[in-house]
């Protein structure tokens, strides 16, 4: 179920604009209005997932589909030659913004430490 | 089927020792031998899976598949509550050091910048 207050909620259902690089029945990618690199983009699960720590089967199996929707979204980007990072935040210790699953898909320079 | 020179198929196979934390038929996930956080674990898949970047289908299904168990072997090493971060480097921007898919885990601290 959507939550009412939840930013990617929104964006999934159409109800926040977004330019929107990727899309499937589960899986939704646009780009971070923040950006941290030269390509920056997100990749979330259609279905509100809040914590990837509290997920059950169900949820682990779709975070695992949007991490492979992320390597197809890379490769789109152009990204596959050059390399690039995928990284997902759970928590504090991880600066964890928005309390929906999301994929960073990171490229476009040389990045640095993992963290 | 295994790469001859590849260290993280020795290590799936048993012929380079390792702590596992966690196996199942497809997926082994052990300690990084250069910790950049007090808890630093990878996740790989026990076939050789090279480039993320030119996974086929199946590949990036196994690649999922790696993701969705590093989320339980966060679980099981503690990192759920104070958070953790899941990465994947791919290729020269990302600074990808072994040529067998990969994901870190990392948490224990507060972590730093995503890239």
């Amino acid at each position: 179920m959507p939550e009412d207050d939840c930013i990617f909620c929104k964006i999934a259902a159409g109800h926040v604009p977004s330019q929107k690089v990727y899309e499937d029945g589960e899986v939704v990618a646009f780009p971070d209005i923040h950006p941290l690199a030269p390509v920056h983009l997100l990749v979330i699960p259609r279905r509100h997932v809040g914590a990837l720590a509290d997920a059950d089967g169900d949820s682990r199996a779709l975070a695992g589909r949007c991490f492979a929707a992320a390597v197809e979204v890379a490769y789109a980007a152009g990204l596959a030659e050059g390399g690039y990072r995928l990284v997902a935040n759970q928590g504090a210790n991880a600066g964890q913004e928005v309390a929906h699953l999301h994929i960073h898909v990171l490229g476009g320079r040389s990045l640095g430490s993992l963290g």
